[in-house]
């Protein structure tokens, strides 16, 4: 059994293209979003917090795959369930299934690493990923 | 031999998020980007001249896939390498490169289709996929 | 007495800049929303059908003033209380006044019109206003 | 006489919304990065640099008033002409005007401050304004 957290948005006409219709990269916004919230719902602190605590400055992603199957609009009020299929060592998969009403939308799966700065400072951007903190693994499941 | 198109881009402050490295959504905004230019610089027709012509509306995505190996920051120009490496009947395959000089940042497939409005009226966003035209497609080559 | 909607939104990271305070182009995404938002709230269909039955596609915005009092970051919890203070011929002045919980954060006065496509088709793009409605202008007061 | 920093700009797809004319929170956005971009071009050093060495951030908006003229579309190339027709203590105002080859198309006044985070630490995202530097208005007239 996986924890679920529910998003809930609602499209506005600027997330909205030419086409009239939720033009992609919005998609990633929300699921970005839902992401965080997840993780707040489950009890992690919020990542000014665990930045200041563990220098964890969030979870950035490396990998995403999305696949889109039917359109949306301004107007309609869309519905994310996100949980996390499956732990690793230093990063962890999430699922986002993006719906209105009944219908899947879109269907988002990532990969992201907890991730604090490199201490070398040779880079003042460069991150790295940190092991999966296993008290927040616990609060997720 | 496959058509190449490169899209420059400045990354901007706005672009970047409390980690102060680029807020991944943007990377999708700006292969969007790419994958419009690219179909201008092949001879293509603007979206609104062809959905006068052929009722096509432009390339809507039904999935894509995106790993990010490096992040980016505010005052660094990136290129994107654009090309087609499979075009299928009523759909093609987009592959994007984004790099930071000889840096790789982030690669991105797509799957879009050509697509025009859904002639039944039963749903006014709904949209299909229409074989990729011979003529498009030879321009692309 | 005028009639007043409220909006609530969440700041997400990803609406905050590398100083972790939101973005200053959010707050007239979010303005933009609200204005739709209270429309609905009055009663008015949704510019889908108001283009269809009347020509009219929404409400562009000609003019806009906004001041910046106090930031927001990501985690915030705010609402948008928006009204029309004065209806004109041609437009109207839309008041939106953003809060986080008693704070005044941000306050946007806008000057929109009803808008419809300009007939003569020499520009696809250009767009006029018309005269505000009665009807819609008495469902808002 | 006032320097004058010009900013290019391509009009997206998906800067555009379903009216198919740019959606105007773009406008800001972009605004920001020609103000950006300005400083750059005046020899003022990156935010990243001015914050390790004087702890400014940057210049958050105080104020910003916006009139639309006409609208653009993707496609649209268009360019924007930055410059500060007000120095004041501890702000100044900066004046954008873009345009479409001769036509202007939107004018943007802001009222900017160069700002450090508050020391006092009670609000982590607290910022002020501080005298605006010299050396750096020297730069920039």
């Amino acid at each position: 059994m996986n924890r679920i957290h529910t998003y809930l948005l609602r499209v506005e006409f600027g997330d909205c293209d030419p086409a009239q219709i939720v033009w992609f990269p919005n998609y990633f916004r929300w699921a970005d979003a839902a992401s965080r919230h997840f993780f707040i719902q489950c009890g992690l602190p919020s990542w000014k917090t665990t930045e200041a605590e563990r220098g964890i400055i969030g979870t950035p992603l490396v990998d995403t795959h999305a696949r889109f199957k039917r359109p949306a609009s301004y107007g309609d009020q869309l519905t994310i369930d996100s949980f996390v299929p499956e732990w690793r060592r230093t990063s962890f998969v999430m699922r986002h299934t993006v719906r209105r009403g009944d219908e899947t939308l879109c269907e988002i799966t990532e990969v992201r690493v907890f991730a604090r700065r490199k201490g070398d400072g040779s880079d003042p951007h460069a991150i790295e990923a940190v092991p999966v903190p296993e008290d927040w693994r616990a609060l997720c499941e």
